[in-house]
Formats: structure tokens, sequence, C-alpha cells
């Protein structure tokens, strides 16, 4: 399989990305061969001093970059040999099959939609984040900020993209499903929550397992949190800001730094046709190697198949 | 003046809102008269041991409680001689000037709507919650969720009552009033959020100061956080679920023994005709003590009279 990286995005680009690669390939990982995207003179130069076996990569030379505070679809329309415009390139000819970037988070969401186009069924693709617990596991939440207005079905539509995205690369058996609510009852809620949860109920494909609040969001409550994007993305800027707090008051505890969200690398775009993952801005080398890890194992476990098989319409 | 406390609401009730009746009194506040709410008997056993001053309160004797979980409407229509429906009925009457309860908050709210009225003007009355930050301050989030719907015009209202209220009672000179949003720039957001943002920028009686992300929520951005009653009711368990957490982890620090929110006593209900100031059902004698003292600085500071002029409809 092979793997794209856009070698320019980030605050730390290209080193961190470099130092990320060279400590994916020699943790193993034979079967990957990586695609450096970026530029190649840059690159080569931090290869030096972060060597990687010949043969585990290629790079692929691009003259610009989007930066980070580009408005996405003109830049991506203007740049066509920035490196997130020709990942997309490669991952919509199939020359690449999955692609990570830790750039414009914008561009890398209007190159997902319409470079590679979302599943068949799917309505709005999302974006999730990682919610830490204190038994060590990560929970899924989304969506964290592209559809800060949704409907009902929307959510719906999530609720099985991350329990694929939950079993499959978080490895929970049966993912439980929570719609995140201002209360625990059946009929509680906002318009979109109320109209949402008798869809979730029905939803055979999912472990629905009823409304979680907000002091069940950083707990083993469920697996996978669903909500529109407005609150999602409150909820996990809220949850980073916690780990800043108790970084500035000196706090050491195992679980707290947990809510240092760098450290997971990025997030998965779902409901796209093809493994895309969006990397924090401030990503340094192991959030890029982890980021490797993950869409190889998207690939690995066939998950855009299995999404897809999700949203056949039954005949 | 006179403030009416109902003795039988919240978890340890009447004990704990006695034990408060008797800090309260004996922390001085003369010109302080409290109307106590509930069963005479049960009121009168636990002033023997937490004996307060004689002529510093009056008991009115009720002989039904509304349970926290009995149907809010169903239960005042029907308990007519329970502790809440009698104190609204007492504030309505004038016979108190204000009314506290640790009880059933449906019913508090149904009985603030219905028993003693929306301001003038108000569209739709709110209950906010304190927000800690580090350097000792407390800032208001509102609504937490009693309007889990809201209009543009909503959150604008929201605005202008929880600066009067941080104004007045918290004692912020000239409140900064942040809306929660997903992002800072202007036009961000959800559709909600883009509306209210004009509206709030053209209000000229408050100090808007933009919008304010999650991150910006435990810290000193802003004084008045606004937002609809889903997402702030998801905020406020959210920062509540840290304080247990911190708890579990026994980690003990100045700041984060603040988002312990049972310290803070109750929350205003905001918007309607006459102080009603609405406690945790977990509320111990220092929350009810931290109650009464609120109440009375609301009524001294003539808050609700300067409400009532800030909605005054220009001729």
């Amino acid at each position: 399989m092979n793997i794209g990286l856009d070698m320019m995005g980030g605050d730390f680009a290209p080193l961190e990305a470099v130092k990320g690669v060279e400590a994916y390939v020699t943790s193993g990982n034979e079967a990957v061969h990586l695609t450096l995207i970026g530029d190649e003179a840059q690159i080569k130069s931090h290869l030096e001093a972060h060597p990687v076996a010949v043969g585990r990569y290629t790079i692929v030379h691009t003259t610009q970059v989007i930066e980070m505070n580009e408005h996405p679809t003109k830049a991506l329309k203007e740049k066509k040999d920035s490196s997130i415009a020709i990942g997309f390139y490669l991952l919509a000819t199939g020359k690449i099959d999955a692609f990570i970037s830790a750039g414009n988070t914008g561009a890398m969401m209007v190159g997902s939609l319409f470079s590679i186009k979302a599943i068949e069924g799917v309505l709005r693709p999302t974006i999730g984040a990682y919610m830490p617990r204190e038994n060590g596991t990560l929970a899924l939440l989304l969506d964290v900020g592209i559809n800060a207005d949704c409907k009902a079905e929307n959510l719906n539509q999530f609720a099985i993209l991350g329990s694929l995205f939950a079993k499959y690369i978080l490895n929970f058996d049966n993912p439980r499903v929570g719609l995140v609510n201002l209360g625990e009852e059946e009929g509680k809620g906002n318009l979109l929550a109320q109209a949402a949860y008798p869809l979730l109920k029905e939803n055979s494909s999912i472990n629905f397992i009823g409304n979680v609040e907000g002091r069940d969001l950083l707990i083993d409550k469920a697996d996978v949190y669903v909500c529109e994007g407005f609150t999602g993305n409150v909820i996990l800027k809220m949850a980073e800001s916690v780990y800043d707090i108790v970084k500035r008051r000196n706090i050491h505890d195992e679980h707290f730094d947990r809510f240092n969200f760098e450290q997971y690398g990025g997030v998965p775009v779902l409901g796209v046709s093809k493994p895309v993952i969006i990397g924090h801005g401030i990503s340094h080398a192991t959030a890029f190697k982890n980021m490797i890890a993950i869409a190889q194992r998207m690939i690995e476990t066939e998950l855009l198949k299995k999404m897809q098989e999700s949203f056949v319409v039954q005949p």
C-alpha cells in the first residue's frame, strides 16, 4: 500500500513530518510505501539528518504551499502545484491509497469533498475527534465543526460512520453510540436531538445506548458521541483547554496527559470515499507517525469498503 | 427585606437548609428577614440543634413537597400546599421579596414563568451558571438548558440580562460579553450564531467582544458567555465533570477546587420580574447561605428594576 503525506503541512513542516516518517519506517511496517509530497530540496535536506531506508519512500516534488490562513477553495484553485492539491490528485487517481496532511484544515475538507467525493448515500461527511478516558482508551466525538448545522439524518449517518471507525480502528467490539444531549431521558433535547433520537434508536446497524450528557463525555459512557458540529467543536476545544490549564498549574497526572490532543495525530474525514486524515497544525513527529499508522489500519481493514457497504441502498 | 427559602428542596433538606440559615444569620445581615417555607415540625426540630435568633425568621408551614422527579406543571397544579407553590404565591403577592429553592428545577422554572411572569419585553427568561476562572472571579454562562432552541434575539436578550447580573451581582465594571462559537472570526458559526452576532454587535447596552471558542470558556476571556441552552448545558455539565475527575484522581489544586459548582449555591432565573434563585439538588449549608446572600444583593441593588428599564420599549 502507498500512503501519501503532505510534507509541507503543519507549523513544523517539513522537519517534523520527516522525523515522523523516520520513526514510522524505523519501527517496521514493511508493507507500507510512503509518498512524500512537498519541496524536494527541503525534504532531502532533512532526510540527511533523519535518514529513511531508500526504497521505502518516493518524493513527489511540489512547488507551492497552501498556508494556514488562506481561503480553502480559492487556494486550492489557484495553487494547483501545492502539496495538498497534488495529494488529492494522487489520491483521486489511485496513485496513493490514503492522504495525510497537517496543513490548512479547510483546504483538506474542500479537497476531500470535491476531489474524491462523498461515499454514495452519505449526505454530509464529518470530521471527528478523540475523547480521552481514564482507562486509556479513546472515544470518538463527531462532528467537531465541519457541519455546524445538521439535520437528524446527518447525526444518524455520523453514528454509522463513527461506529465503523470505532470498531475497526479503535478496536471496540460493539461500539456504544451516545447522542449528546442535555438530559438522559428520551424526549429531552433541542429539536434536532429530539428528532435524531428515534432514528438512532431504530438504526439496527449501530449500538445506540441513548442520550449522554456533558458529564459523560470524559468518562467511559459511550464509545462514539454524536452531535452537530457546533456543540462538538465547543466540547473539543474546551477539553483541549483543560490540558492547558492542567499544565499551567503544574499538575502531573497520567490521565490529564491524555488531554494533550496533539499526541493523537490526526482525525479522519469520515464519509468520503478514500482515507483522508487531517492533522493538528502543531503536529510533531509522533503525531505524523501516528497518522500514518491510522491510515495504514484504515487500508488494511478495508474500512472504506465497509462504509460504502453500509450506505448501499437496499433495493 | 424578606427573603423566602424553600426548606424542603434539595437532597439534604431541610437539615442543610436550616444550617444555611443559621450560618447566614450568624454572619450578620440584620436587614434581612427570612421566611422559611416547609414542614414546621421538621424545621423546628432542626432549629433546636442549629439555633437561629428569634425575630430573624418566620416559618410558613406547608404540608406537601414536590419531589425531584415529578412532572413540574402537574406537580405545581396538584400540590397547591407544596413549599414551591406556596413560595411563588408569597412572592407573587409581595409577601416575600425573593424566593430560593434547591428543589425541582422544572417546577421552579414553571413557577417563575407562570406565577410571577417574565419582565415585559423579555421573550424568554433564562438560567445561567457560573464559570470559574484562575483569577478567582466567576463568569456567567447562559443559557444552560431552559431554552434548548433559541432565536438570535433570545441570545441578545440573554446578553443584556447577563450583563446586568454580572455588573451588579458579580461586580464587573463593564462586563465583556462573548458569543460562544466555533471560531473567532465574524461570520463563523451555525445559523443561530451567525444571526446573533450582528445583533450583539449593534447592541449599545452591552460590551460585546465578539466570538469566543470552547477554549475560552474556562479562562478570563469574557465575563458573560452567551449561547442557546443546549450547548450551554453540555458546557456546564462537562465543566462539572472535570471537578469529579480531578477529585477521583486525588489532585489538589486551588483552581480546580473552583470547579466544585456546589459551593456557588444557586443560579438566578434572569428575565422574570422578581428575584428567583434555583439551587443545585445537592446543596449543602454553604450553598444555601450563598443563595440567600445573592438574593439579598439582587434586592439591594434593585437589579430587577434595572432589568425592567432595559426592556422598556422606546416610544
